[in-house]
């Protein structure tokens, strides 16, 4: 199965395209998609919206996993997050794709099986598993890698399924 | 000139269309983008997304006008009124609408001229300039209703000219 990993934003989205064969996994395509820092936010949004389409077009894509945001910090950034990701979720849905959502926590334990792992250790564990040479930039491809690896694992784990089902219905 | 007022959120998009010649307003069609409560959010987001740029493809419209949002409460809520404001916000930049956004304050000055107006005031002068016997229904629909007047008069207003172009730019 193939599985594309989000992690949202509204001036750059990270994105990372994973196949999984059985125990194996195999990374297809990481990236971010990037806007124009000066542009007007709704051109933004359709630049988002344009390169992940393109992503979503360039590979049979069975499922989508995206982070889910929590802010302690003012509303401003909160709403102008929530637009990236709305427009991600849009095209999601526009291309036939299932959404899953984690939250960071379930991707530690997605990832490295322990909800209290540091980031370095997410980033190293998501090097090794896709065996890639170096921890791949910028931090936002790196996170939506390890995303999806975390969908691929929780995923393939029975008894979870019902915890998927039950974040994909909010 | 035609505007499209926007009051967004994520469950309920207002919406309303009015034209304008001189000082007189008139009005071409208001309600409100609705979603099913217990679908998925990719699901909602598309709903609003079709019968938003529905509205955008029935009339010729100049220019689009949308409440800017502030939340003291969580950013779960700012998070999901945000998602559905970038799916509105992305139709108008694939419809080639120019988005023009406005505080509440702006919106209360805007349509009664006085900041402080309060809100049953904003929806009696919405009624009157646009000659209706009664306040739309439901509040949404009559929130972007007074967003595009409170475009319409700002933008005649020369010395605001400024101040929108600021706004704009965000």
């Amino acid at each position: 199965m193939i599985f594309l990993g989000i992690d949202p934003g509204y001036a750059i989205v990270g994105y990372g395209v994973v196949r999984v064969e059985g125990n194996r996994f195999s990374m297809l395509e990481y990236g971010a998609a990037t806007t124009q820092a000066g542009e007007r936010m709704p051109a933004r949004l359709n630049q988002i919206y344009e390169q992940i389409s393109a992503v979503m077009a360039r590979y049979p894509i069975d499922e989508m996993a995206i982070e889910e945001l929590f802010f302690n910090t003012n509303s401003t950034t909160a709403i102008a997050v929530g637009q990236g990701r709305g427009v991600v979720l849009l095209a999601a849905e526009r291309a036939g794709l299932p959404v899953f959502e984690y939250t960071p926590l379930q991707v530690k334990q997605g990832v490295c099986g322990y909800g209290r792992a540091e980031k370095k250790q997410v980033m190293e564990m998501t090097r090794r598993l896709l065996a890639l040479e170096k921890i791949p930039r910028p931090d936002d491809a790196a996170d939506a890698l390890a995303i999806a690896i975390c969908h691929a694992n929780l995923r393939r784990n029975a008894a979870s399924a019902r915890v998927i089902q039950t974040i994909t219905r909010k």
